[in-house]
C-alpha cells in the first residue's frame, strides 16, 4: 500500500499505549485484537474498510458481491485467530444519488454471509458521503480464553501450510483491468466475487492445536508470510513448486506463480505447525498443503527448482490506480 | 440528514434479523448495541464515522480537535447507556498527500481523550482514501448485566432532564459559516472543538437508578427527544424557558432558542426519570436541568410562555453543504 501503514501502526502503538493491560490480551498488529471478556472467554475485534474505487468498483461488482466481500474480510480475520464470529457492525456512508435497491442488495449480500457463520448484524452508523460508497465492517468473535492463534508464535523448524488454492482472486482483477467494459462471470471467479472465509478450518486448527501461528492471506502470500516472520522474529523458506495455484476462468487455467505468490484477497489461511504434528490433507473439504519451513535466519527465501532466491513481499494494491 | 436513514435502519433490522437472540440483548436503534459478555457483564458497542467535509473541515479544525471530536462521539454513546469505556478501534483512510504530522496530532487528540476515560486504542484498519480523510471510530464499553439505560424505557409522567447547556457546539458552526476565512478561537467554543462526553454523569445516573430512559444529544434536542419518544411509544412536552442555553464566543452571549433546540453535537445527556426521584442539581460538577414531561399522547410539544406549539424535530446536518 502506498500509505506508510507500518509507520502509522507503530505511531498508534506508541501513542495509544494503554493503561488497561489486564483487559487487552493482544493489541494492534494481529488480525484481531484480543479482549478479556470473562474468566473463560476472550473476545476478538477486527475492523475493515471497504471503499469504492479502492476495494471495489461499482461497474465490476454487483451490490451483493460488495456486501459479501466486505463481510468476508472481517470474518477471515476471525478465522485466522481460530475464533467463532458473534456479531457484525456496519458503518455505511452513501452518496445522495445512490438507489435504495443498491443498498438493499448490498445488505443482503453482507447479512447472508454473516448469518451463514452465525454473526448477527447488531448495529452501526449511517452518514452521507460526498465521494463514493464507504463501508467499515466491524466483526466481533469469541475464542476460549488464551486460545487465540496469533501471528507471533511461529518457531524455527515449524512447517508452513496454506489452505485451498492461491491467486484466484487476483486473477479476476487482472482480467477486469484488461477488459474493463464487459463484466466477468462471477461463477468463473468465485474466489474474487464471493470468497469463503475459512471459519470452520480455523476453528479445527485451533481446537486440535494443529496451528502454532496463523494469519489470513489478504495481502498476498509473500506479504502475509512476512507478517508472520516479523511478528515471530523468524525467517522462512518456501518451495515454488508446492504452492497450490487456483484454476479459474472458463478454461480453468492455472494462475501464474506470480499471482499465487503476491495476489491478495484469497482469504485462505497461512499457518505454521510444529514438525511432529500429523496434518490432515484436508479439513472440512478444504485442502491443506505444506509449502515450506520456518527458519532461524531472518530472511524470506523462495526455492525455484535447484536454486533459492530472496522472496520480496510485494504487498497488494486492491486495484492499480485507474 | 438527507439520507433515508430511518429506511436504512429498518432495512438492516429486517434483513439482519439474527439467530443469536441470547447474545444480543439490544440491537440496532439505540446509542450502542448491548451484547452479553459474561454472566455478570454486558458489552456496549458503537461505531461512528467522522468524514472530512461532512463532520469536520481541515481549514476549521486542528488535527487534535478532529481526533478529540471523533473519540467524543463514540464515548458519548457509551455515556448515554451509563457504561464504562473499555477499548477503542480506529479505521482510518488517508489521502496520499496528507502530512505525517497531521496524523500524529490527530491520534494524539484522539488517544488523549480516550485515555482520560480509561479506553485503550486496541486496533483498527488503515487504507488509502481517494477523497479526503475518513475515520470510523468503534467504542467498546461495559455495564453490569441488564443495567444499560435504554432509549425505549420512558413512561408517561416521567420528568425530562438535560445535563449542561445546549447549542454551544452549533453556535461555532454558524459563526464559522459566516466568516469562513479566519479561524475561531477553540477556547471560546470548547463545546464545539473539544466537547466533553458525560461518562461520569451517565455512570452516576445508572448506578443510582436516577435515569429511566437516556440518549446523548448528538442530533439536537428536538431530534433526540423524538428518538426517545418513538422508541418508548410516548410523547413529550418541554418548556422553552427552562432549556439551558450555552454561552459562548468572546462576549459569552447566550445562544438563540433555535440553536439550543435544534443544534447538534453538544454531547450532553437527555434523560427521563420517574416523578418521585430526587434529582441532584448537578452531578460531578455538571448541571442537571428539568425541562419538561413525558406524555401519553403521541406528540412533541413546546411550551412558549402561555401557548403551546408542536415541536418539529429538525435534525442536524453537521455542515450545510458548502
Amino acid at each position: 500500500m502506498p500509505l506508510p501503514e507500518k509507520a502509522l501502526i507503530s505511531e498508534i502503538r506508541r501513542l495509544g499505549h494503554n493503561r488497561q493491560k489486564r483487559l487487552l490480551a493482544t493489541g494492534i498488529g494481529d488480525d484481531c485484537a484480543v479482549l478479556s471478556a470473562s474468566p473463560d472467554q476472550d473476545f476478538l475485534v477486527t475492523t475493515d474498510f471497504s471503499l469504492e474505487d479502492i476495494h471495489f468498483r461499482r461497474q465490476w461488482h454487483s451490490p451483493e458481491s460488495v456486501g459479501h466481500r466486505c463481510c468476508a474480510r472481517g470474518l477471515s480475520d476471525i478465522a485466522a485467530m481460530g475464533g467463532q464470529p458473534v456479531a457484525l457492525f456496519l458503518s455505511l456512508a452513501l452518496p445522495e444519488d445512490l438507489p435504495q435497491s443498491w443498498v438493499t442488495r448490498f445488505i443482503l449480500g453482507l447479512t447472508r454471509l454473516a448469518q451463514k457463520h452465525g454473526a448477527a448484524l447488531a448495529g452501526g452508523d449511517t452518514a452521507q458521503s460526498s465521494h463514493g460508497i464507504l463501508a467499515d465492517i466491524i466483526l466481533l468473535g469469541r475464542v476460549p480464553k488464551g486460545k487465540a492463534v496469533l501471528r507471533s508464535d511461529a518457531r524455527p523448524g515449524d512447517r508452513i501450510f496454506v489452505t485451498g488454492k492461491l491467486g484466484g482472486a487476483a486473477a479476476a482483477v487482472v482480467k477486469m483491468e484488461k477488459r474493463s467494459k464487459s463484466k466477468l462471470n462471477p461463477k468463473e471467479y468465485r474466489r474474487h466475487f464471493f470468497p469463503e472465509p475459512r471459519i470452520e478450518v480455523g476453528r479445527v486448527l485451533r481446537e486440535k492445536e494443529l496451528a502454532r501461528a496463523m494469519i489470513d492471506i489478504s495481502d498476498g502470500l509473500s506479504t502475509d508470510l512476512a507478517h508472520i516472520c516479523e511478528e515471530s522474529g523468524v525467517g522462512a523458506e518456501i518451495d515454488s513448486e508446492r504452492i497450490p495455484r487456483a484454476q479459474c476462468g472458463k478454461s480453468k487455467r492455472e494462475v501464474s506463480l506470480d499471482l499465487a505468490l503476491h495476489g491478495g484477497e484469497d482469504y485462505e489461511l497461512l499457518f505454521t505447525a510444529p514438525s511432529a504434528v500429523r496434518m490432515p490433507r484436508s479439513i472440512h473439504g478444504v485442502s491443506v498443503t505444506e509449502i515450506g519451513r520456518i527458519t532461524r535466519r531472518n530472511a524470506l527465501l523462495l526455492r525455484m527448482g535447484n536454486r533459492t532466491e530472496e522472496l520480496i513481499p510485494r504487498g497488494w494494491e486492491h486495484f492499480p490506480r485507474g
